[in-house]
């Protein structure tokens, strides 16, 4: 999800103003993928029946092609695709880093990123929104395409099998919050973190945007929803506690949203885990109620290590997941990785995800 | 605008070929702008009201989503949005540069900006069109998203206060020449500048593109129109008088349009000045006329920068402009930058505009 | 199409990680093109009839424009356009590279590139999709957006006139094999490829995507067609051969299709040439058949070299090209380019084509 590397730096020379920089750093990925009964949505476009409907051409316009008028219109079907397929993923970071004479730094980042379509095959490389960040010590301010006080918490995503990442102990949750978004936009907003000592606070804000819409053919609009969260963590010997609280303005005749999250997470030599606890409240009532998970890593020798984890929730349809994972060190910011495991939403069918391949950063 | 920043060099090492490199530059800033009466355009996706039309499926095809079929139509709606908002922008400009054994430079420009939309909300970054040049002592030829002889005049933009740079002396110029596309891809031109002693020439020329339209059903060209501009610039001691004159083609029907500028810059110690008169004579009389303005910048201490700007014309629809700005350096490339003014646009009310925000270059 | 430059590459620091960086190369060309009889396809955005609609504004909503609602329609014009045209290209190839420290390399490529639009006008850069390569000795492996064993053979291309390589020697094959694509998405494939002292073997594999139509209303999916293709190439002193053979599956009540390539290329002192047959079997009658050709290189002198190519086809619609090109060095990786010739398509008119300009690699 958020995850930042910083495996490479392009060395900058400047001749007048020593602290900026332009960075870049990311990651390549790419394997094989196999998902029981995946499927995906086609938009298909098709030929009003309109077509008695001519046009008429101005005297002297030299024309050479034929001229055909087609009004579209679009239907959606949902169709099984291969189960087996290539899946890939290249992300480029670009940090222009600016550096104050007192010691604040200034970022600015886009992320450039392409990944492959779920069906076989793959899409082109796109642009996110640009986030901000101001550091100054403990303190970090970030403001446009912003990673919320959840989607920084300590712990939160643990961690997550597969070389797609595609197992999570957070699988019980509903709430939507304000997270990095890699491939568009994502929301304009702002973040707050202050650490001191063994302590972190964390809080973010972000403005739903208006929209308007028109139902019925009357026009109308629905305000963007507010949202905010905030964040606690300490740190006590191995030991990583975090809590984060959040919650999402009410849509018009409906209710404020919430969620509650708080996590674990320890070291102990070659084994670390997490546990995860929350508690949403979103629109849905099949999705209320509480949701929890864990993880776990453990070093297998020098360069292997296995992964683990489980999450579910109290909620009738929440979505339930558990399976391990591997990771082969290559050396040089290259490893082998692949997972196995299992997803169920509510009463659903579970349906069975496995994948393998190669990350290199760099 | 066309503004260029060179804080930063990504250090090139080329076996064969010397003098290629890529350079990456750019700046970030960040902020909040207070916009009187802010407004937005809203397009409205509805549906059309043939609802009642079915697609018939072909047996045999395994289709197991639900298929819905809707043509759309749209509506345009203008509403107020909020007036205090959060304004960013990312920008980097992308280099790649060649020098020939005979001293002649090419270069070779994309840019990649992320903006905020206006409304609160921020968009995905984007590129531009690509720009070429030839570089050879005191000449040089630009090709392709160009900026012209308006564009790269000396004082034409003078001092902009805000971090926005949203007052401008030019503020009552109406004529649209070739500039610098930053997010689209600019017009495909030529423009050629020579510099020699105290003197410098510039010109530029770009044809327009070529439309289709179909008013009332009937198909119709409309040629582009073709643009051409010269200037002349004179540097004596600490004063830089400009000169300018562009034209664009008549439209079918229509008649040519016209600009004629005439910049002054000076330096005096901590203080700098520029005047602006102008003369636009465009295809709506209540915008042609003369246009006029000035502005300021004095440094008030080691740090702190303040700069005014005034601009207005004398159609009875010119856009008035009047501000003051000020930019604090923190060092490094980054500054604390803000602005307020007011801008009228003919006998319309008077709209207050502020912001205040961080810049840093990289 | 897929010759790659490494002209400059940006130098990478990194701590822990001593292999990773991220590389950064291209070109950039600009030039003026002649393109007899040269047009383009307009799409045509018309108002439909239904004007008379109405939207009912919902009461209380603070709506200050107009609204105004449009179905739109299409229609397909083509037209000529200037035969004499500023050309351009931009391309940054962007590499990310990582080895472990068995010595196996992971690359990542995503390619960014601005062309003209062969109108006069030129376009926004964009993104490709990305391409993933793990190399170990003699071994290639490709994934995503891969060039296949005909796109990678050996003097396929050969020499190809003009600033633009406008003119081919394969002008007269019609088989569509997978090739890099640097302006979309391209295939999502594989490519391997094994050089082993004199030899060098290489196949690729790609599947179609599905795709849904709905021809007269009805709903119909149109199965991808998977694709593959074998490739030898054998190098004895200054003579290198190739052989190459490809398949692509039948569309559903059409048959498959198939491309046999045999190449040779040598080169004597300041001398160089290639020789090209090959056999495809297409769709159409009109296509199929032997396509064959042959190309040129001299060097006249230390800075100039010029290039011929002829390419033509058996079957009645192939397509027959010559020309002749001259490339003049100008050191530091720019030279400056030209070409002439002829291309006709069947029993089609002859149609001249020239251009002339300066490209430069970084």
């Amino acid at each position: 999800m958020k995850k930042v590397l910083f495996a490479s730096t392009a060395l900058i020379a400047t001749a007048s103003v020593a602290a900026a920089e332009v960075k870049f750093s990311g990651y390549g990925r790419f394997g094989i993928s196999y998902q029981e009964d995946n499927s995906k949505s086609y938009e298909v476009t098709f030929t009003n029946q309109n077509t008695g409907q001519t046009l008429t051409t101005a005297s002297g316009a030299t024309i050479t092609g034929v001229t055909t008028t087609t009004t579209t219109g679009k239907a959606t079907v949902s169709d099984t695709v291969e189960e087996t397929i290539l899946v890939s993923r290249f992300r480029l970071n670009i940090d222009g880093i600016a550096e104050t004479d007192g010691g604040v730094r200034f970022e600015a980042r886009v992320r450039l990123q392409a990944d492959d379509t779920n069906d076989g095959e793959a899409g082109e490389a796109g642009l996110n929104g640009a986030r901000f960040s101001v550091i100054y010590g403990g303190l970090r301010v970030d403001a446009g395409n912003i990673a919320g006080a959840f989607d920084n918490l300590a712990n939160y995503y643990g961690n997550e099998p597969g070389l797609e990442n595609f197992i999570g102990q957070y699988s019980g949750v509903d709430y939507s919050f304000a997270g990095y978004s890699s491939t568009g936009a994502g929301v304009n907003g702002v973040f707050f973190q202050y650490a001191v000592g063994d302590f972190a606070f964390g809080a973010s804000y972000d403005q739903g945007a208006d929209t308007w819409t028109a139902p019925g053919g009357v026009l109308t609009k629905t305000d963007g929803r507010d949202r905010w969260d905030i964040s606690a963590t300490y740190t006590f010997s191995n030991i990583t506690a975090a809590i984060a609280y959040g919650q999402t303005e009410a849509a018009p005749g409906g209710e404020k949203e919430t969620l509650t999250v708080l996590t674990l997470g320890g070291e102990w030599g070659d084994f670390s885990g997490t546990l995860f606890v929350a508690d949403d409240d979103v629109s849905s009532d099949a999705l209320n109620g509480t949701a929890y998970g864990l993880s776990a890593a453990y070093n297998l020798g020098a360069a292997t290590t296995l992964t683990f984890a489980y999450g579910d929730g109290s909620a009738d349809d929440d979505t339930q997941q558990y399976g391990i994972g591997a990771i082969y060190d290559l050396g040089g910011g290259a490893s082998l990785r692949g997972g196995i495991g299992q997803s169920k939403a509510g009463d659903g069918d579970s349906k069975l995800r496995a994948d393998f391949g190669a990350q290199f950063n760099f």
